[in-house]
């Protein structure tokens, strides 16, 4: 399916301030993109540069007073996830190299504490695919999602013992949960089509059966009209901005994804 | 300044034939893409990745039939390409590591053979800048400027005996002479505003005083609206597409750029 | 100085377990390799792999049974470690790109949660190297290093709240104000000298003045002798083994740093 | 099989000169180094770096004098090549990424010029590692291997107009050859346990099948005891040294290869 999404953003700035930015989605085996937009008013001077994972980043430093940015896609995505069910679970040794980092512990999802849990909780399940879709159930059924009910971004840890949490935290506690059970996890932060209400939205994927796998906690059914805008190993790695220095304002922040025919320009 | 480029190639494809592509111009220290498109006829599945240099390359297979690409940007560019007369030469073991790939000779550079010619060349003028300079008075004054001429890729060696050339042999002469003299040199393939008859451009440059400047032997002034779409070691590295197997044809290919007043979109 | 180095691991291994390995320090700015050595007994089949923070990584699969390994080195590192009172902040904006991971919270280093105390800490001192010297001192006078202490690794939150330390934990605390100044830190795993008692080390180092400096607040005076093994955001990036599966029990581990006279071999 | 092989560089070096090199092999699939030892006389500052085909490469300047480099190393290696009759060609479009670079033309591999040549070269030939048996084949019939006749490198094009050529010259036409057919090809330089008369040795690998396999048109049977030194497109890339400035005088190079009994230390 195509879709066209948005994110705008509006800022009060109070001094120059420097951000970081991940706000440019990247063509890849999931996604292309057909059309794209970036745009900051008052134009600034902005320099981009690939993270390590490699994440299209923006460096720029916002001037004082009202700053905004929008972007937008046109972006052709798959109408389902996939899922594979019986999957197996790939050995440490035969995992490729760029997934060995999203096996370690991270600042929101430390792994290193779940070992135990997560042993209890896939009592049962084969190896592999059918573990992380055991965690998946755990999360949903026994956490609330609640959206608007994050301010800060709690770790996974913390997340376990909350009752209400948003899809950055259900991500957090499913992606510390694999990587105790030697599975690979990253977190990804995009648009969802048909999100309630329409937000950004984060879950994760998992390494098995030689490829990575979507994994959603807060949705009954893993749909489709997925956009990836960044990955990384928690949320601490794929903020959409990160403001250094006094803090600034987030005046306001809307999120639109529709459904589009496909585009001919 | 604000420039509107756009690329249209239109094919015409025998057999599934596989094609890697160079046709989305990256934001960076040089230029910022305030508006992107890359739409394929009919639709196919593209995978994009990053090459050694940073380019984004796409990979697909053009079914057969007719085929066509069409890309365009909206970016912002320099008003002036800089200069830097007097700019130092950086010696060898001070050069930054990613300029080195840049010093050894390629396929179509082949700067070990042009250590004795560069040196009469450059003769009494001051390492680095003003050096390049003098390189690019040779190429200009020599060779005739002839858009058009260039069938077949030309080494440097073969420019150096030819008398109609067009921008990319005269960048890969001027490249092979900087190397020369061990400054690192690259090639860059992308649009330039004000070029008659319009078509894709290519130029060269070279790393003095700590950073890259622009060259450009087929200009008697050095101009800015310059949009980069890749970097190189020559043509071979920067071929705006790669296709692979049975010869395909090109029907039509169609490159515009205008100048555009700041988007507000 | 030239140093001989050597670390000396033991296992007891009950069924076939997959290892990531850290123990081939690398050639770099500060330190020369003149000779290496890495030896398994019983001698498996080991692969050699770059991390995203440039460390030599080796995978293998240990069998059940009795395992050891064995590296040693001969390194010309500093006598002295270099230390730079005075010298300033770098902007965000200005910060090389590769620093730019070492800004953001991590596993061990929660520095979202330290904005406020290392305000207070590093008052009236100048933005930069002071900062971080304040933030040393204070780590060396508020808590109690006791080699020998540290069974799990801490976080910074938790080294905060602790009186008996490692020198793990203090580099955690350390790197976690660091960041929450946008001053970039990293942690650095390796041998020092005349640590007492011998073990493996570990420090920090920040980002100022333009370069990574040296931090260590397990030592009263910082000195040099140090050989830097492996570099990462906190002490889950660097552990020099990480074990999958079924835990495994180091019965020896034995780490020696002897200076030496130049080599002649 | 371990093999301990050692290469000895004597220089006379009129004034200081800035080097490359690239003498430090690495452990990775094919090769698990047990010793290393990287001796410079006199003794000066060098840094190492990873160049983009995940090479280690030293930088330094060599003062003026008599200056040498003796590197040696204890490395475990495999007793045989691996060969594949009958392995299939990869079809671009399901090539890695990383192979991609080693389907263009280089410095010597003008692999564009041999697309007619080497259609009748493989007629009748299975698609992949059957056709890069019959290219060998060729240039091992066709050409003469003289070792020592090779002063200058030469491309493809000049090898195959040669009657007398070295390892290296065999390689290039090889590799220009495999390219032609959209198989990717790459050099590597190296130690071999049996060249007579021994010195450092060339050879390349071709990608078919899903994996890089040995190619050595110098030698009748295809032998294990290959040490890798430096991999790349071709002899541009893979220069054990490259200096920069006014000439310096090789004067002294031993290269030794010993099988030796699995060390013990």
């Amino acid at each position: 399916m195509w879709l066209h999404a948005s994110c705008l953003l509006e800022f009060n700035i109070p001094v120059d301030t420097p951000f970081l930015l991940m706000l440019r989605p990247r063509s890849g085996r999931q996604q292309w993109i057909g059309r794209e937009q970036y745009v900051m008013l008052p134009s600034v001077r902005a320099v981009e540069f690939t993270d390590p994972f490699g994440n299209l980043c923006q460096r720029l430093v916002a001037p004082a007073g009202p700053f905004s940015i929008k972007t937008s896609v046109d972006v052709e995505c798959a109408d389902a996830s996939d899922t594979a069910p019986g999957s197996p679970f790939v050995e440490v040794q035969n995992l490729p190299e760029e997934t060995l980092p999203f096996l370690l512990p991270s600042r929101f999802c430390e792994s290193d504490r779940f070992t135990q849990m997560v042993a209890a909780l896939v009592k049962g399940r084969s190896s592999g695919y059918d573990q992380c879709a055991a965690i998946v159930d755990y999360i949903s059924q026994t956490l609330q999602y609640t959206p608007g009910s994050g301010q800060q971004c709690k770790s996974a840890c913390e997340v376990n013992e909350s009752s209400q949490v948003v899809c950055r935290d259900m991500a957090h506690l499913g992606i510390a949960c694999c990587r105790a059970l030697s599975i690979p996890a990253r977190m990804v932060v995009g648009y969802l089509e048909t999100l309630e209400p329409m937000d950004l939205h984060a879950w994760f994927e998992a390494f098995v059966g030689g490829r990575w796998y979507t994994f959603d906690p807060t949705q009954k059914n893993l749909q489709g009209g997925r956009v990836a805008v960044a990955y990384g190993r928690d949320a601490a790695d794929v903020a959409i901005y990160t403001q250094f220095g006094e803090p600034v304002t987030l005046t306001r922040m809307d999120i639109s994804v529709k459904r589009m025919s496909v585009p001919l320009y």
